[in-house]
Order: C-alpha cells, then sequence, then structure tokens
C-alpha cells in the first residue's frame, strides 16, 4: 500500500480496479471526477470498459450514463466511448473517440455550462445519480479527501451519489494540501442559498478536504499514474499576434480610465492562444495581477513565478508533462497563491460578475453580426462542447473571443455571414479578435459591427465576399436592423460540406 | 405649482418642456426614465421632438442618442422616433414608430440585457451620457428625488449624467413614497463589488429616494399625466392552455421534491400568457408565494390582494388604466408588499440565481434543438428586443419559454427547423410550453429534445413536415449530434417570405 489511505475504515475497502468496476450494473449514471484532463480515476473506467465489452460480447445490454467535471482523458472518455456503452454524457468532452460516439449517434451528449451542472444534479434535474469515482491525493486519519489535481464536480458528486469509489493516485502530490478550498454551505440550494462571500480571487470560503459518507464507499483502489498533460506547443505567429491585439486593447482601457492599471482579474480558455496572452503578460506592462479563471495553464505558472501575478483562481490545472513536475515538486509552495475551487464556484456567475473578470474564450467562428459558434461544425457536428466560455462571457467585465481568421489552411473563413450555431448570442460578445485585428462592438448596433469586424478581423481573402453578402442582404432583408438573405446565409457553410471549402 | 417641489433650489428651475428642450444639441446622448410604459417623461421628450423637427426643416443636422430603462411610450419613443432623429437606441423597445425607424435603417438599435445596462453605461462602454430626464413623484426638503412608477435606469443615469432634467407628474400617487429601493453602495463597481445583499425577494437593501447633485439640474418641468398603460385583454383559449401546462408542471416539480410547496420566486414576462399564468396562479392550490420579476402587472397585484402572493419585487409596473387607478389609490398600502429597484438589482445575475428564480418568457420562436428566437422575425427584421428575458433565463432555477404553436392564423410555426435569430441558446432552455403541451428538455440531448419538442408542442398541421425535415436532416447532415440540413434549415423562413406562409 502506498501509505496514502490513514483511515482504517477506508483500507479495509481496497480491492482492484477490476472488482471494483463489476459492482456497477447496466443503466447506472456514474459521476467520475476529472476536468481538462487532470484529476480523473485512471484505472477503474478502463477496468469498467472492460466489464462493458465483456457483457456486450454476451449479447447483454450495458449502458451507463458518463458526468464528469469536463474534458477527461483517454483512459476514461476514451476507453469508456470504445464500447460503444456510453448513453448519455455531461458536461464537457475534447476526446476523439468520445467525439465519435456523439457524431455517430451512439451517445447522446448534453453540453451544459459548467456552472449550471453542479445545481441540475443537485436538484435531480438530471437523474439519480448512481455512484461517483473520485481521484483523491490521499486520505487522512478521520476519512476526510484530500482532492488532487482538480475539483470539478467532486463535491456535489459525492454528496448526491448512492455508492462511492475513490481512487487514491500516489503521482498526486502530497504538497497540493492546501491549495484545495471546497465551499459546500448548509444553504447551497435555493431558497436557503446565502451569498458567495469571494470578493477577490484569493478568497479562501471553504474546507481543505471533502467529507465523505464512509458506509456509502464501496471500493478504495490505489494508482500511481500521471494526469494526461499534453506538452506545450511553440507559440505560432497568429497566436502572438491575436495576442499583441488583446493586449494592446487593454492597455488602452486603462489609458481610457476603463480599467484600472492592475486589469481586473483575468479569465481564458484552454490552448495555444491563451497560452500566447499569458506568455505576452509576462512581457508587458501589467503588475499585480490576478486570475479568476476556471485551470491553470503553464504560462499562469510562469506569470506567477515572475511576481506578476499575485494570485490564481481555478478548478484544475492543465499543464504540460514539464509544469505538472514543477507542480509536484513544488506544490506546498504554489498552494499560498493558487486556489482550486469547485467548478460551480470557479464558473459562479455571481463571483464572476462581482469582480468584474475580463473573458477571452475560444471559438469556431464568429458572424459579422457578433454571434460566436463555440461547439459546432457545420451544423450538426460536435466538436467539443461550450465548457465554461457562457459563464464568464454573460458575466465578465469584458468578453472577448478569439480565434484565427482562417481554418484548414484558408478553406475556412472564421468570421461568416450567418454562424450555423449559437452558443454567444450578439446580446453577449464585446471583443472579437483574430491576427488580423479587433473590433470593439461594445455600443455598437448590428450593422455597426458588420462593417467593424470584416474591416478589422476578416481574413483579406473573404473581406470582399463578406461585403458582397451584406449588400445582398440589405436588398433583399424585410428589416435593416439585423439584415440577412436567409436563402443564402448559411450558404458558405454548405458550399464547404458540398466543395470542400468557402472559396467560391 | 403642484406642491410637488418641495426644495427652494429646485423651485428656481421650473421651466416649461420648450424651453427646457431648446438646451439640447445635436449629437448628444440622452437617458430617459421609463420601462414598460411606466415612469417615463411625459412632456419633454414632445416637445424636443419639436426642436429636432424645426431643426431638420432648417437644414441642420439634429440626431440624438436615445437611452432607456426598457420600452417607453408614444410620448416618447413615438414622437422622437417620427423627427428621424434617434441616431441609436438602447436597451429595450416596443414602440411602433420607433421599430419602424430601426428596420427601415434610420436608428441604430443596441438589444442589450436589461441587467448589463447599468454596467455598460457606468463603465462608459456606450460614451458620454450628456443628459439625463427622469421623472419624479416629487421633490423633497433635501432635494432628494422620490421616483414614480418605474426605477429603471434613474440612478445610473442621474449619477453619470453631464446634466439632469426632472419631470415632476402629480398624477403619480404620493403614496408611492417608501415603495422604492435605490441600491447604490460605494463599490458598486469592479473591483470594489461587495455581495448584493439580497436573500429574499421583500428585502430592502436602499433607500427610499434617489440623490441627485442640484448644480446639474438644468431645468424641471411640471406634469399631470397618466402613464401609458394599455387596457387588460380577456384571456384567450391559447393563454390559459399554456398557463395550465406550467402550472401542472410546477405541480409535479412539487410532487416530485424537486421544488418547494410554495414554489421558488416567480418572474414572467409582461403580456397575455403571463397574466394567464398569474389568473392560474389564483384560482390554484399554491400559498405563500413570492415574486422576484421585471414588471409588475394587473394579475400580481390580484394575487397580492389575495393574500396567495406575499411580496412581489420589480422594477416598475405595466398596468392597465383600472389597475393604475387602484394602485395610485393605495399605493402606500402596496408599498409594504412591492419592492421597486433599479433594473440592474431587480434583473441581477447574482440575485436570481441565489435566490433559484422560476422563470417564465415569451418567445416569438424555438426551434426543434431547443434554441430560443425572442426578437427577430424571419431573421432581418426586429420586433421589441431581448428585455430581462435572458438575465432570468440563463440564472433562473428553470427557464420555460411560452407561445402559441402558430402565429398569423396558422401561416407560422413557432416550432421550425432552426431559428431565425437566437437569442437564448439550448444551454439555457429547459422547458418549452404552447398550447398543445410541455417539452421539459433537462436532461436531454438535442436529438431527445427534437422528439419532445415536435411531439409535444408543435401545433399538428406541422408535426409531419417537422419530422420529415429530421429525418431529412439526419441523412444529409455531417454529425448525429444536432442533425441539420443546412441548405433547407431556415427554408421554412425563406418559404414565408416568398409566399406568405411556411405550409408547404
Amino acid at each position: 500500500m502506498s501509505g496514502r489511505i490513514r483511515s482504517e475504515a477506508f483500507k479495509s475497502k481496497v480491492m482492484s480496479a477490476h472488482d471494483a468496476a463489476e459492482l456497477v450494473k447496466n443503466g447506472w449514471n456514474i459521476g467520475f471526477s476529472g476536468f481538462t484532463g487532470s484529476g480523473y480515476p485512471k484505472a477503474f473506467p478502463e477496468a469498467l470498459a472492460a466489464v462493458i465489452d465483456a457483457a456486450h460480447h454476451q449479447g447483454e445490454e450495458f449502458k451507463i450514463g458518463v458526468w464528469t467535471g469536463a474534458s477527461t482523458a483517454p483512459e476514461l472518455d476514451g476507453a469508456l466511448a470504445r464500447t460503444g456503452g456510453i448513453s448519455y454524457r455531461a458536461p464537457y468532452q475534447s476526446d476523439p473517440e468520445m467525439r465519435t460516439a456523439i457524431n455517430n449517434g451512439t451517445s447522446y451528449y448534453q453540453d451544459i455550462h459548467l456552472s449550471h451542472m453542479g445545481p441540475q444534479v443537485s436538484q435531480g434535474f438530471l437523474g439519480k445519480l448512481n455512484l461517483a469515482v473520485i481521484e483523491a491525493t490521499a486520505i487522512n486519519e478521520d476519512g476526510d479527501i484530500i482532492p488532487s489535481s482538480s475539483v470539478g464536480m467532486n463535491r456535489t458528486y459525492l454528496e448526491h451519489a448512492d455508492a462511492i469509489i475513490i481512487e487514491v493516485n500516489s503521482w498526486q502530490s502530497e504538497g497540493l494540501y492546501g491549495m484545495h478550498d471546497i465551499y459546500a454551505p448548509a444553504g447551497f440550494l435555493p431558497p436557503n442559498r446565502v451569498p458567495l462571500p469571494i470578493q477577490h480571487p484569493g478568497d479562501r470560503i471553504g474546507e481543505k478536504v471533502m467529507k465523505v459518507d464512509v458506509d456509502k464507499v464501496i471500493a478504495i483502489i490505489e494508482t500511481d499514474s500521471p494526469d494526461r498533460n499534453t506538452p506545450f506547443k511553440l507559440l505560432d505567429d497568429d497566436s502572438r499576434a491575436i495576442a499583441n491585439n488583446l493586449l494592446d486593447f487593454l492597455g488602452n482601457e486603462v489609458k481610457q480610465g476603463r480599467l484600472p492599471k492592475n486589469l481586473l482579474p483575468l479569465q481564458s480558455g484552454v490552448g495555444n492562444i491563451a497560452n500566447a496572452v499569458l506568455a505576452g503578460l509576462l512581457e508587458g506592462p501589467f503588475e499585480k495581477l490576478t486570475s479568476y479563471t476556471e485551470v491553470i495553464q503553464d504560462g499562469m505558472v510562469d506569470l506567477l513565478d515572475s511576481g506578476k501575478l499575485t494570485v490564481a483562481s481555478a478548478t484544475a490545472f492543465s499543464l504540460s508533462p514539464k509544469a505538472a513536475e514543477r507542480m509536484n515538486d513544488n506544490a506546498a509552495h504554489y498552494s499560498k497563491k493558487i486556489v482550486l475551487r469547485p467548478q460551480d464556484v470557479s464558473n459562479h456567475p455571481e463571483a464572476i460578475r462581482r469582480m468584474g473578470v475580463i473573458a477571452c474564450n475560444g471559438m469556431i467562428e464568429a458572424d459579422i453580426y457578433g454571434n460566436v459558434n463555440s461547439t459546432h461544425v457545420m451544423g450538426s457536428r460536435m466538436q467539443n462542447g461550450i465548457g465554461g466560455s457562457g459563464d464568464f462571457t454573460r458575466n465578465g467585465w469584458i468578453s472577448s473571443f478569439v480565434t484565427p481568421s482562417t481554418a484548414k489552411g484558408g478553406a475556412i473563413s472564421c468570421i461568416v455571414p450567418m454562424v450555423n450555431h449559437v452558443d454567444h448570442t450578439e446580446h453577449d460578445v464585446q471583443v472579437i479578435i483574430t491576427e488580423q485585428g479587433l473590433a470593439d462592438l461594445r455600443g455598437m448596433a448590428p450593422r455597426q459591427r458588420a462593417k467593424l469586424i470584416i474591416d478589422n478581423c476578416a481574413h483579406p481573402d473573404f473581406k470582399e465576399p463578406l461585403r458582397e453578402y451584406v449588400k445582398l442582404a440589405e436588398k433583399k432583408a424585410n428589416g435593416m436592423h439585423t439584415p440577412h438573405d436567409l436563402a443564402t446565409a448559411l450558404g458558405w457553410h454548405v458550399r464547404f460540406l458540398e466543395t470542400g471549402t468557402m472559396v467560391q
């Protein structure tokens, strides 16, 4: 044994992942830990996949509902999706095999705002939760659970599941103890809710550990496996250009007196562009920054090290293997500057709006009137999901969206006449940024936005076709508020589906 | 003089609406009081319209920006829109002439979440506010302003405008004093915001009056004119059927233990269906109800009178002439049960989410996957605007949308393959209700929603055509998450534009 299980009541429940997986019944809903590839159970899902495969080989029906914090890893989403045994998946995923199961119709997927998942599970909107499978760093003498590299939905799943399985992962650093802030006041649901007592990203309002009812624990599994942790990619020119456009904008907001010198708490999506923004901040003029976000990436750790960022609040890590090693070696040090919260706190509209977060999220495409599609490829196909972008966009002080102006080697314009799916409405989108430039849509009516987005953000190859669409739309439209020619508004997408390019 | 102006410093500033209007300069942005046809200035806008007309007759440019709380009345939106002199309008309107100016391209209109207007004005996102024109019930000895039948954006406009004009309207009852709750703590903007201290719809957290800087007041105008107040329409069968579907649903939620017996605070949009819901509640089994909403309608006053509703929080009245008379006669009595707040408090995500509001809003159309269009007719034409529906929908405990299943005598299906504009995304819409039935979309993936919405909500004439679309879409789609045939997804709207009906 690893020595990480320090409660006698829990020690007696240790078993193999295989034995634990055999406890699962067809039709169960299972709440797994895991958020952006960190803190997910490493052994149980593959063991469960084997159980499901075996049942299928016997010709037996075996399907489960898979709930998580957000995206996980091949060992969870991949392994279970491959069985064809996921009937329902929520609230977010980004796994290639899970995506295939969703898009070929094998699995139903509900794409839910990450802040909404907790309330919806708590109030029983998604049905009964049969089992919670949660990764932990350790179980202490009192039977309290020390979370690992993500918090996500763990508290809610532990509270509401009929049965609990804990995976204790010795790869996770014991230095993480104290970094987590588990908020769960008695009146967490209406009509008894109280104000969320956060006024600053670093405020600690909860416990360092998660409480569980030991009688509900049906298995403990020991593991020693790293988080998925994808390697850090070198920044490309487009990402740098987009980051610079955003940083120039923020600098001007400070100059105009619309933002304080140290900005407001920063939120950023995951990925290349976000890392470029963080790298830009490292070289930039802003000091005493704070972050209230979902995920801690490499660039955020660099900013903390530099002293430019004083504190970061999130619900999970998403680090490269190298940064994860650094985190594991120095977790106790970082726990003074990093707070990991449940995702219904990290993404809570109340906190985001109160603190006035500066939100920056990626997108698939925007249309000329400022509607944003974050999830769908050509109308029908799910890419990943909305994740927390809606929580931050709607409630943030400044809401910005970023994308390169084209995709697929120039075959796709990421600025289109009409988006093929709307995840963020024209009412919520303030700033659109590509490597070409930035469109500040605040105070603008739809036709004004169209001019600005085409002039500033569209790729030169698509500027004239977009202007031609506007001309046509203004001629054909039944009103000049948001002029559209409905017969051709989605024509660029149709052309791509038929010919492989949006270029005429 | 009416005796309503009790401060000497203000008395000296009384002048005619015409003289006050002549103080306005071309290019000004003006923040008017007014919300759903109540509490708007009655004399100044028409006087200003005359000034603008005169300038236009001289060949001079004269355009202004018109900001309000929400919709106003013919005397404001109508009079000013007729001049062609409104360059920009925000955040909401519902006036026929204003709508015409927007849809013929004369005026730019920005359709803004009502809870966002305050922060955006305060931080200067919409530019400089030159003048505030605010209706009051009275000005007391200390120079404090007693609001009238709406609060809306008044506090923000008074604080941020360079100059102020007050219209003191003796038609408004002095009994309104004490009904208002004007919240404006020092740290109202980030990074200094504190938790909004509301835990119950009746909580009072602010002042009874609005403070103004007397030096900024350039005119006081006296009026004695009623609010617009549209007559109460008799409830039709469709509205009753929709209301019954909602009330059955709520009853079942109580039975399932997902709602307390006295429900949670109710929000409802304005209009026939909302009044039918309120009438249904009057006859229904629920007791000790509360309301945290935007607008107090006739039905809400009846519910208060009956004792079934204990308290109602809103930002404005929208009453029939008869109910307005009753309110004016008994305002002091009602001020114990009604709280009128600034709209960035009535619509605050923080309060709505904390208390778990049950939201019910009208819509123009929904699509089979649960996206809702609240604003646009056939893609391009603005009807009214999103108003506060997004504030309540995104943050409410239960988010429902209501509409008759058809419009224009059956030529339009309000359930369509793809909405022509998205105001509320599939991530935000939980319940769709027509006179045909109710679709509970909680826990449902898009394809599951499609079946339920078509089966339960679509009009019988359109059920088969919708099912045929689904079949076609599943054949043509590039993914089975949200199957669409982009070439025909908006075909029903195109057909309506070309032939005057969606019927094939």
